[in-house]
């Protein structure tokens, strides 16, 4: 048996408390009368009817990065834990309107919280999800001055503002064919590296770093984000059903422009002419599949995932990060690319 | 010709400051690539495209009680202006989920947001217009000590809360039969009264007054948005079309739970068997609003919407505001009640 690695270790001793931060920050909601919307909540976290064989309220990622990253350079971890509570809550109110916007039926292997409970229900769900994140990262009252308070307001703020950009540019431009690599870039820098970049900089800021380490760790943070959608697009194609949640290769039935398809889109060949045409059978997101295999799309995807994930490592290195966090953020980087969900 | 009233002279030398703020919070969306975002935010707001008699921005009533209330307690009401144009931006983000949320069409004479661009880019609008108005609560780094910031950030927040707390009870309540008018009050403190209550302690927070004064103030929003919202519900009976913006009894067509139709469905008469039937033709929503009238429910809402202004007026008057404030608030309140609109 291989000992657990320095991740492990790190993510045994956060995980427990980040959940139990979550419980409490989402805990806002059960007030008199409010169980039912409560619950609510506490089912797309993922804290009842998990039947799936993945944890279902997904691998609090960013908060492990904002704590990680807190550690590393010189700070308490249990300090940032609000804020890490808030990173994650963000993320997921950005989930629960994404599914609704792509009529996205499943997340996390169970039925999405629109299904569930409807659309009205749910475009309010996530509302509350946004504001007890908003509520969150202000609950600071106790040691932390005001004025870091309103430093790291602002970064969260300033993260959510850039998912709505990314969020915009994905929805207006899915079914239209001109979307350029340039454009894709810019897109994906808002939905995914803008926040995991405010967990970077959050972290560092709330363990105490100056602002150019602040900005230096953002820097890392949007490198490794990026890396982190490209593997995504790559696993919402290839990827296994059984590991993601998510039906198979349902970015191409649901006509997501994601990195394969747009270098391929550009090459104007056969998987251009066939993503044009209207219906999505079975049989013609396996031609799709088959296309961007043999027009180089998979390989060239797989190929920036893995140059993003260097930058990223070489900016993280670069910043000298204390140990045992700094071992357990390069295997983090490194983990998130070779995932398989 | 009369002389302009003392409200009327306050808004006349704040609304155009209001107005400047907001679009100048808005504005923050407008970078590289992102004006088709901004244009759609833009036209929520009522900056474009206003075809309608009605100001297609709404009448700012939010921003301008902050403003006035900062003034009362001594304040400089110009240091409240991001605070008041967030305050205006929430109201904002809320009506954009809610049209989505309740199907309704039209919003101030005009097309919603929705109905223009598609749910789910309006969604993402809804969301970046919230996440604005929280760049806007933070927006104080010059003079303000960041414990304020974080004070009134915190008061917002917990607005919000409320606001999705209320909007639940409302979208779970549709349809229902069972709601009480116990429950009806619990629906709209939420929905409602919340902002408008933080509009007013928030103006206090910012104007300088102590806690006393400031929980005193909210108390005063409290009752004041409480009235506004049962005169509301009137309106969408028995308001005037031309003037509302919305279809004529467009709260009976959509099965509303506003004050009159829950205090007629307790009574269990005419009215609650008519309810009860599915299909709302105009013919049958004609009958609805007869028998309102007929079983004392218009008369009911009237009474209350008076109550709970009398109250308001009482409660302001117990906190000695500065004139003119003073005076311009006691008008605001006064003219809320007697709104055609």
């Amino acid at each position: 048996m291989t000992p657990p690695s320095v991740l492990d270790q790190q993510a045994a001793s956060m995980l427990p408390a980040v959940e139990r931060e979550l419980q409490r920050q989402v805990r806002r909601m059960d007030t008199p009368g409010m169980s039912p919307f409560h619950r609510m909540l506490e089912y797309h976290m993922g804290w009842s009817q998990a039947r799936s064989r993945r944890p279902p309220g997904g691998k609090r990622v960013r908060p492990l990065l904002a704590l990680l990253v807190c550690r590393a350079v010189g700070g308490r971890w249990q300090r940032a834990l609000p804020a890490a509570a808030a990173l994650e809550i963000v993320h997921n109110f950005s989930l629960v309107h994404d599914d609704i916007q792509d009529n996205s039926p499943t997340r996390r292997g169970r039925p999405a919280l629109w299904k569930v409970y409807g659309m009205p229900l749910a475009i309010n769900a996530g509302d509350a999800l946004l504001t007890i994140a908003n509520l969150a990262i202000l609950d600071f009252s106790r040691g932390t001055p005001p004025r870091t308070v309103t430093h790291v307001a602002r970064m969260l703020q300033q993260a959510c503002l850039d998912l709505t950009r990314g969020q915009h540019l994905d929805l207006s431009h899915k079914q239209q064919r001109s979307l350029t690599v340039r454009a894709y870039w810019s897109m994906i820098d808002g939905k995914t590296a803008a926040l995991i970049s405010a967990c970077a900089e959050i972290g560092a800021a709330l363990g105490g770093a100056g602002t150019p380490a602040q900005l230096r760790y953002r820097r890392f943070g949007r490198l490794l984000g990026a890396a982190f959608q490209v593997q995504d697009d790559l696993l919402g194609i290839w990827g296994d059903e059984a590991v993601t949640g998510k039906s198979a290769a349902t970015d191409l039935v649901e006509g997501k422009l994601s990195l394969p398809v747009v270098y391929a889109l550009r090459l104007n060949g056969r998987f251009a002419r066939e993503w044009s045409k209207p219906a999505r059978s079975a049989k013609r997101v396996a031609t799709l599949r088959s296309l961007l295999e043999e027009e180089g799309a998979m390989a060239y995807a797989t190929r920036q995932a893995k140059r993003l994930t260097n930058a990223a490592v070489a900016e993280l290195e670069a910043l000298h990060p204390r140990e045992p966090a700094a071992s357990a953020l390069n295997e983090l980087v490194r983990r998130l690319l070779g995932r398989q969900a």
